[in-house]
């Protein structure tokens, strides 16, 4: 409120449509398929506007998601050290961002996605190009198993998740943070980097 | 059709009047301390009415969830057999009525659990009081474990549910029942009779 910039009236307008017709196109087409070009010509304005407000396509996917955390930034952080402690690590980065101030926005998208096919699209391509993608190369997980190995963490977490913060289940409710991820992070873990029966 | 009772039109509308009353106060006081009586009271009816359309507590409980199965037939099949194997068979039966025609119910009802409190309330009081307290005490698990132990379990079904079918992440979402058996009965497994570190 104190700093106002130069810019006219219309641009929130303007970032507004191109945050919607990133929504569309990201839905409609996938992260990997969906172009800033497409998403310029859906919003009716120039690929070189849709660089200058948002940046890079992960950075305008994750403002159209209204993501309360950079995925870029965090799973690395998460998974630093010792393979063999990933899935604990994986679950206390999890669990903090959703016990902060930020799980508000993340329950809602939760919500949201639960309830529409279009928003369950859009979570599904965050989960899987911005969070399970990052994690398995991060871990230098085998290509071949990476998918089955991300999607299953992706079982646990979505779990946990939903029980906490939504069906609001006790004791898993208002567990402390470290019982949660000392009970759960060894499940996490064995998908991610233990011996499973099959890979599909 | 070919079979009519010879009940006056308005039975129907009677017995919807129950199940409404019915949702709202297994919601509001929970399933323990809800009782045909005051669902009755609710609905301005007589106690004797209620039973006689819907039997039991449980059975009204049921019905008012549009639950596609019974869980006091289910659970005890699906636990019944070595204790060792619960997790793998309790994935499986869960696959199994989800995979079916009648899963179409079970997501509906996930889905309206997500964004309304009111319903999450009652998908809370059926997954503990109907299918968790059921698991625990088929498969006698130590009194002051149970609640941790079913939350655990609660959190990993949950998620499969989502992933598979809200979500529908792949490899998860298509893959064969007996590959997701395997992969995530063994989590199942270590929450029900495993070794955990900590109780909570």
């Amino acid at each position: 409120m104190v700093r106002r910039s130069g810019r006219r009236p219309g641009n929130q307008d303007t970032k507004q449509s191109i945050l919607e017709a990133a929504r569309a196109v990201f839905a409609e087409r996938g992260f990997d398929k969906a172009s800033i070009r497409a998403i310029a010509g859906a919003a009716g304005v120039d690929p070189a506007l849709v660089h200058h407000y948002f940046g890079t396509k992960e950075k305008l996917f994750l403002a159209s998601m209204n993501s309360p955390v950079d995925p870029a930034e965090v799973i690395p952080q998460a998974l630093a050290g010792p393979r063999e402690e990933a899935g604990v690590r994986l679950v206390r980065v999890v669990l903090s961002v959703w016990d902060s101030p930020a799980g508000a926005a993340a329950v809602a998208l939760m919500r949201s996605a639960m309830s529409n096919e279009w928003t369950a699209r859009l979570m599904r391509e965050f989960v899987v190009t911005q969070v399970l993608r990052r994690a398995v190369a991060e871990l230098g997980i085998d290509e071949k198993e990476a998918p089955t190995r991300a999607a299953l963490v992706a079982t646990q977490i979505a779990g946990l998740a939903v029980v906490r913060y939504v069906l609001k289940v006790e004791p898993v409710a208002s567990a402390e943070p470290d019982r949660l991820v000392a009970a759960v992070g060894p499940s996490v873990q064995r998908y991610l980097t233990g011996d499973l029966p099959d890979v599909f």
